[in-house]
């Protein structure tokens, strides 16, 4: 066994969880503990694949990957999650099923989890019904296998909703704890959370938010920067002032990128609509009022416009600490002269840590699989040691 | 081994089937025994993934799921069935390929099929041709693998076509078997197969017919009720006449719900199109005549909206044996003020009944897997003796 | 083992092959040995499959299929491939990703590829574009493997592009190499590589281009038929003269199928679009210039529709070596009278090859199989005797 390895797992022996038979949807309804575990799995079974040692815990049974917005990378980190695990992915591709001629969540839910042990879903489309649906979801099975329905209890993981993105901001942090070398070199670091401009418009809050909501219990020092009225959903904000507050470090927000950047270690430029434009969004969508939607759409580029100085480029990343800072994104980004005109970030910044973001992205497959791991089975660390002493290999 | 699955097998081990590199068409093409044991296969199968026993069969090998229209919980029966025996789901997805582009049946059929072990398909848009292609399927795959295409004959399982809806009916017989403590306690039950309201138009036929089609050979009372002129096709009524007669049990014909409701044990309210519609539906698709099918389309919902008071509701429900009939649905029903105005079954009704329906529908994907198994293994009695012996995890 | 398998494996023993860790793009960029290698394993796999030998290499990882075109056989050939191997495909649908929304092809190849074995592209739609992708995939993923993005490099396999069919090329080479008894027996063989009427029009070049690129290799006379004005990619054809030249045997163009099938032992008859049509619909694409594309749609096919006597008939098989020329196609073939009106071939000609035609195509799946095992394993002669001694069964 690597040293790597087996520094993780005593690790997460240290750490209760109480996540069997549950959900992964927001990481605030998850304890210390909780996250701390999830992160060391993923890092484990990251190392397990690089080593080729097999993680198949599962002979058999689906992952139902339910996205009701378009995506490449989130689709493929869940498939092959699930797949390193031993499950096999289905689409639930609700254009092609009968859910479109007025099925209920409630019964639909259960018909595809007969023999289902994880079900994904990304709904970040509808301010204030996305997390709705995914509490939906776990509901109805949850009445299922209570009620005899369903012979296990299949896990909802949380994609991406309104709310949260939950497999983003943890996979930021495996990439900020392996960046600075340890989850306690994160105590007092600066991450500036910034707006930023981009040509588009519409989308979602869950990324800043899923930032300020986890990186406060970090014990981090977080900077939100947004121009005004590009404010987040205030239950997230509050939250995350109480988190800073009871971690002892700063949470604030500033209305200047420059302002953010200054002294960060970290930045993560990034666009989002506004709340209330989100809101206004929502009903219109509701009402079908596409005319609507589309004057909306205009007045925000337009509002939007006025903030194209919201970029982060080389003089800006100079006020960071030592003008060093290190640059994240969720991407893709919005990157200037490259994928738009004038967007979140210059290309020379984007370029310098252009193979950061990708190791920062490359987190996620493992996250995904280790909230599978600790949502499907009791003992995670129990199962991990029995995997590593039969050392299987993954790859012949 | 727990007893449920000792007294399965030994009830399988009295069947004789001679299934072996066929198809699952029809369920009138299949014996008494080739019936029970598929039915017991199943009950096997769902115990053995209950006491968490692999039956993974298949090291490898394709599943073709050729889905000709919309569907969410056969497509993961389906897909849940192959994965539970170790075969990988790969959609057939008819736009999105070349049989656009005018390719014969045959050649498609050998092509999809070099590793391919079984192919399921649903086709129940055409009356006359949804069969007509899956016996089309089954010729071609014949040829191949007797001219040395293919080095093995898939076996083609219907999952639902103009006729037949055998997985369908197959799990329904599952969930009476069980319901009623036994298959030899249905005999002399009477159920009610009864058309009803629907706001929709064009539903196939195959569900009523299936269940006729089944159940008269277990010794049932059978009572099909529909309004004038709902008739279902000739043959089948023919079909399930004859049945009845050689079991000694009866069928009759009624236009009235409340007549077929009258101490039925079982009621089966759902809503079809007329045989006389489906064939006119059929010449104006083939005809490529999209106004005369709007025409047909306003006829028959006019037609339709006479029937209202085809609704299983409380009142019609307390005229079935001692009030308490077991309500049945192949989901998702239309439900009055839930997923329509007026429908099928009022809501009380089919609340009290709700988990019955899951639990009804959770047989499917056990029920394909078991004619995967019969159509793909020449001894299924032995080789699930050694899936017992070897007795590996499915879940570690 | 049966005598096939150990015939075929001492044959690979001998062909030295530098593959691993590369992709298969074109077979001329492939060694002698290595085009043998890749013929003996698929051949060596196709024996173990049905001998019920399980070849699963791989205990969990993502092949990903990536088709920018229209395809059945091909998808389903991969998805075989792959699933034989112990990888599950994932199909990168382009429309229903963020790739639309001015993602980088070097970023989405990186982001797919984290736990990700081999990647298929079939992209033939654009001259000069196709195999420009796909060495712009391979690249990405090179520099993801080098900076320690990806714990392992993906191999590219080409599923068709612009230039190059490796798949179709190779396995007609199996197909060849069985038919008439060996590789060596290919020698001297004549081959007519002709084009034929189609009614419809954008057909790409790869075939033909893929079969006279490797069997001028082969020691085969290759006859290349078009009418005038019909040419292939120039380049192509210069290295095809060179190949010829090197081994010894002829290679011509003619502008009359009649002289190319005069004393052939094999036919290769194929509808395909003009080099230059497909030069100007390539700039027409780009340029979004749908009138312009309809315009020269219109041009082409009245220009083909000059040329509807390049039919393989009976009449014209009479020329062929003793009559009995091998008829070969990639399928679907333009059937006279049964797929079009007036077609690529005659009805009679094609029922009596078309057993054989479909045994063509059955060599593709293993084709790419061994595609796949050359490009991921550095030994592929000893992890064949690995399996071959462990002798796991396929199907229980």
């Amino acid at each position: 066994m690597n040293n790597n390895i087996s520094n993780l797992l005593q690790k997460i022996k240290n750490q209760k969880t109480n996540m069997y038979n549950g959900d992964f949807l927001l990481t605030w309804e998850r304890t210390d503990s909780e996250i701390n575990a999830t992160m060391y799995i993923a890092k484990i079974l990251k190392e397990m694949h690089k080593d080729n040692i097999s993680t198949k815990v599962f002979n058999s049974g689906l992952a139902i990957s339910n996205f009701r917005d378009n995506s490449t990378r989130t689709r493929f980190s869940f498939a092959s999650a699930a797949n390193l695990l031993g499950l096999e992915v289905q689409d639930l591709d609700e254009s092609a099923s009968q859910i479109a001629h007025g099925e209920t969540v409630r019964e639909t839910a259960n018909m595809i989890s007969f023999l289902s042990e994880v079900i994904g879903i990304r709904d970040d489309m509808y301010l204030g019904a996305g997390h709705t649906y995914q509490k939906e979801v776990s509901d109805s099975v949850n009445e299922g296998f209570k009620e005899g329905v369903l012979p296990q209890r299949p896990s909802v993981i949380n994609l991406q909703c309104d709310i949260d993105h939950p497999t983003q901001s943890m996979a930021d942090l495996c990439h900020l704890e392996t960046y600075f070398g340890g989850i306690e070199n994160l105590k007092g670091k600066k991450i500036a959370m910034t707006w930023a401009y981009s040509p588009s418009y519409g989308k979602p809050l869950s990324v800043p938010q899923g930032i300020i909501g986890l990186m406060t219990r970090m014990g981090m020092d977080v900077s939100l920067a947004y121009p005004e009225g590009y404010g987040l959903i205030p239950e997230v904000i509050e939250l995350s002032k109480k988190q800073a507050a009871k971690n002892g470090s700063k949470f604030e927000i500033v209305n200047s990128m420059e302002e953010a950047f200054k002294d960060a270690d970290i930045v993560y430029p990034k666009s989002w609509a506004p709340f209330s434009v989100m809101g206004k969004r929502t009903e219109l969508l509701y009402a079908k009022d596409f005319d609507g939607l589309k004057t909306l759409e205009k007045q925000c580029l337009t509002n939007n416009a006025k903030h194209k100085d919201w970029e982060c480029d080389e003089k800006k990343m100079k006020l960071t600490k030592n003008g060093e800072a290190l640059y994240m994104h969720c991407l893709p980004a919005d990157i200037s002269g490259i994928s738009c005109k004038e967007g979140e970030v210059s290309s020379d910044v984007f370029e310098k840590y252009r193979i950061e973001t990708y190791k920062e992205a490359g987190y996620k497959p493992f996250i995904i699989a280790a909230m599978m791991l600790l949502t499907r089975f009791k003992n995670v660390p129990q199962l991990l040691d029995k995997l590593l002493k039969e050392n299987n290999v993954r790859v012949k």
